[in-house]
């Protein structure tokens, strides 16, 4: 029997449905209505939806009473750096589908940065057969444009190929925003490509999107920056460029993430005719907040908790407005035709559902994903043995002092200074305390040393720069999770732990560690491109829980996330001032600055 | 210099606008807000939207003082036979873009019943140089599959390679709803080749779109015909029906056409919620209508002056959903990267623009378009000489009087009753008074004769019936535009004068004509495919209100226009009861019904 006969034969309850959901509150996404229904599937897609009791006595393979229970079509994360989980793709969506999220659109910028095209080719694979469906787009900025040492580049030519792979839809976030405006070669490139794709294989339609990112951006060039095509962005941190990118015709993906949380001061943007162009989505978000808190349903629990904003809009934006976003068929509504895509939440008001389906399949019920589709053997190995520090900075085997000595020239320094839950930082200049002509860390003030190690076996280089804010106290910290070129970043209040941290890390093939007092107290393994675990996901959670109280016992600040803001303290596309291997970088100037003040 | 660089320096006014309009009060799609603003464009399309004041500086080749006049994106009628209007399409498009409307989603239905796949490539040819955009859907239903004579058929094989022809969005109205519902052979092959293509080519994202047309369609058939792909319907007559199309994800295209007028009506189902899902459209709507009313503007002058939905909704509904709709990129809004079109208005609340631009070009001003790209010589003449009724009807050039003959068997006969502003009627059994035991029209009743002359040269069949509710007092009205298979109908109350009007519009190759008496008091020839005029909309215009008041002479009922009625008197697949050359059909039972009742 054909679909479209399937289909029609299962709605009239003439042919046997996959499964049929008696009795469940549906969220209309067309009308903003809750009402009594049946919901009937077949090849996984909603055959039909009937006022409650009329498929009573419909045949069905599977018959669930709802009682009543709300029926809500899966969330959509619009935008995701899978990597930042620490999860691998396959126990990410784990997580995700007993969320009630059925699908993500995901970046996967971090491992490109780290592994090139083969990055891409791997996550690709990974989502294959998972409970989740993922779409990619494709970073467009790989190096991110930053003084900086980078492992691969991906150029518009080395992009183009991969514009007719199946799930992707589009090019990710445009980070680099004034290589847009001020009309930068390689930039245009992108832009043409995605352009003439466009026009030569959908004509007048909509195909691939072409995803933002433009903090602060404002005025003309942000009217230059969407007059390019750029249909989206997520970094609005205040009200008022949430309006401006609105009103530009700039969907406003609103990011609660693990670092970066707007949720709460966007709402206000809000409204009637707005909340059709409103996005949710998490960025980053690491596996401890996935779990105890949530993804996308937990922007939904945050949203519905601060009452501003009617529910149906709230269950809009949270996955029927990304689908309209990103132009994807059938997906994001409780309605024939529609993929079967759902889950069901009791009235407790968590909005963690009882039970999810994913293309009419069950898979997860009571917060516990049924199939374990661990990753597969082998199809890691190619990530393994990416962290790779130069022998020049080694004397038998063990890391040199030299590495991070920053000489005392009685001038004060730029120290970066942390703005809790932001990754934009602000600079403020400070004398340092120096011991035998070296600058050092000051705990009192709170000012750690920071250090950016090269590891991809390219320049070697070691950037020095000093951190505030983050709220350390003692001991160290490293990760080789950097955003952008993930290279590998310590802070820490003394150089002997500081070496330790990185030393260790070069020995796990990649993580984040925390190390006091010639000991290491916690690492977290992450031997996948030296961005995330092979683990299962409870392993990495329990892993990051550890590492996590270790990285509390040595200090923070209200509002930092100690290791995920760290990770963050080396992109230099973001403002003001950030450290990368070839030393500080005034974002505000596009370019590298001295550590000391004239 | 490369388009995206020039979208950029335009924005930033580095590079020339092609046009700057300032001081315009910008009515915004995505806030709802109407805001004073300078508005840039190049290529063809906006370039920026800056506030008010902030281009004055800027380079432009053309510029505009607004004096804060308000400018709005050009409309989109998202369904229209464009043959309705009697107008070729180079006309049709002239009037159009005068109206503010920038955009059409066109249905050459009614030409591909008349001439086939040759149709279909003149209205393509025809609408390449004018001043609307003009996209197709293709005709899913030709025939309508009605028990009738029909001069071509197009099966999904025939409709397979124009998917490919650039402007084609989709299927048009699948006006064979009992097809989709009982899984009909060809229907389902229609389906599935629509669904096959966009899989194939589009893959996850949307593509090609499926119209329906399913009015009175409820419960499981409704979910049915939705769970089958069609994604919008034109028909709804009643607010239940429009509620239900809402709550099951079809699209509601809201008709103003010229005998079909759903907007008052339908009204109260727009609300914040589904406002988003409402499109406009005239779907038939003749050049009297055009000049005189207007196209969606007239829709939306309507729906303002009504005062229940709010002003921002209206404007959406009148251009931006529909663009989201047809999943039409960058179609629909005064934002960076749309098309430039639009149209500035006065406030004098009438929404005739003063100035309409389509593509950065000023097409139109104060009601007249600035160009006139009448038709080509010679692209018209394969569309002529369509009117080639059986030499069996003739005696000696004459027509036979046998022809409309009706035997008086002393039975009631189902009459067709019309319902004013509907294009459904209802059946009425009468017994009818007779002459040499031939039945007659009853003027005193208000009953006619209805006749519909198979004109196509193929079964020479004529098929005889009643018509009630016209209004008609004396005479004869006839007309090759006779939906769907656009055989010949005339209706009258006497058989001379409708032998005449028939032989006249023989004569002239095709047209509507009124008869009375023995004389033609008016005839307009539509020469082409016997649907529409190859001469100016200034003199189609004349000729059309010239019959409409000969018309008028012979008698018409409130709410009836008579010669666009007559015309969907033989379109046998909506309810309840039509006539076609094969005799009269009760559509409720989907076959053809005795005339007399038992």
């Amino acid at each position: 029997m054909d679909i479209a006969k399937t289909m029609i034969e299962t709605a009239k309850g003439n042919a046997e449905a996959e499964l049929c959901i008696l009795n469940a509150k549906v969220f209309n996404v067309f009308t903003g209505e809750f009402l009594a229904s049946d919901v009937l599937t077949a090849c996984g897609r909603v055959a039909a939806v009937l006022p409650a009791g009329a498929a009573r006595e419909y045949p069905a393979r599977v018959r669930i009473n709802a009682e009543e229970k709300l029926l809500v079509p899966g969330f959509i994360d619009s935008h995701v750096h899978i990597e930042s989980s620490h999860l691998c793709p396959e126990e990410f969506c784990r997580v995700l589908a007993a969320r009630g999220v059925t699908t993500v659109v995901a970046d996967p910028h971090e491992i490109c940065n780290v592994m090139g095209p083969a990055g891409l080719r791997y996550m690709i694979e990974a989502t294959q057969d998972v409970p989740v469906t993922v779409f990619f787009m494709l970073p467009s900025c790989v190096p991110a444009g930053a003084p900086e040492t980078a492992a691969h580049t991906l150029s518009a030519s080395d992009l183009a190929p991969w514009l007719d792979e199946p799930g992707v839809l589009g090019l990710g976030e445009m980070m680099n925003y004034p290589g847009v405006v001020f009309t930068q070669e390689s930039v245009l490139a992108k832009l043409n490509l995605l352009r003439e794709y466009n026009d030569g294989k959908f004509g007048p339609l909509s195909g691939l999107s072409l995803d933002g990112h433009a903090p602060f951006l404002t005025g003309a060039d942000l009217q230059a920056y969407a007059a390019a095509g750029i249909g989206s962005d997520h970094e609005s941190s205040t009200l008022e460029e949430a309006r401006e990118r609105l009103r530009s015709g700039i969907a406003l993906m609103i990011r609660e993430g693990s670092s970066a949380k707007n949720l709460i001061d966007l709402v206000p943007a809000i409204d009637g005719h707005t909340a059709r162009q409103c996005l949710l989505c998490t960025d980053d978000r690491h596996v401890v907040d996935l779990v105890y808190e949530g993804s996308i349903n937990f922007a939904v629990r945050k949203l519905v908790r601060d009452g501003r904003v009617p529910l149906p809009d709230i269950l809009r934006m949270a996955g029927y407005n990304a689908a309209r976003h990103f132009n994807l068929r059938h997906t994001g509504a409780v309605a024939p035709a529609y993929f079967a895509d759902f889950a069901l939440y009791g009235d407790d008001r968590t909005w963690e559902p009882e039970m999810v389906w994913h293309k009419g399949r069950l898979v997860a019920e009571k917060g516990r994903t049924l199939d374990t589709p661990r990753t597969k053997t082998g199809h890691n190995e190619p990530l393994r043995n990416s962290v790779r520090l130069s022998g020049r900075l080694f004397e038998n085997g063990v890391l040199k002092k030299e590495c991070l000595a920053v000489e005392d020239k009685g001038l004060p320094v730029k120290v970066i200074v942390v703005i809790p839950e932001q990754i934009a930082t602000r600079r403020e200049d400070v004398l340092m305390p120096a011991e035998n002509g070296l600058l050092q860390a000051d705990p009192d003030r709170g000012i750690a040393k920071l250090a950016v190690f090269e590891r991809h076996g390219m320049s070697g280089r070691v950037g020095l720069g000093f951190l505030k804010g983050m709220g350390l106290k003692k001991g160290a910290l490293a990760s080789t999770v950097a955003h952008d070129s993930h290279n590998l970043i310590v802070m820490g209040m003394n150089d002997a732990d500081m070496l330790l941290a990185v030393e260790s890390l070069h020995r796990a093939g990649g993580g984040q560690a925390a190390c006091l007092d010639g000991e290491v107290l916690a690492l977290l393994p992450l031997p996948l491109a030296g961005l995330f675990s092979d683990a299962p996901a409870e392993q990495v959670l329990a892993e990051q829980v550890q590492l996590n109280r270790a990285a509390e016992l040595l200090g923070r600040e209200k509002g930092v996330e100690p290791l995920m803001t760290l990770s963050f303290m080396s992109l230099a596309v973001i403002p003001s001032l950030k450290l990368t291997d070839l030393g500080l970088v005034d974002v505000d100037e596009f370019g590298l600055t001295d550590l000391y003040c004239e």
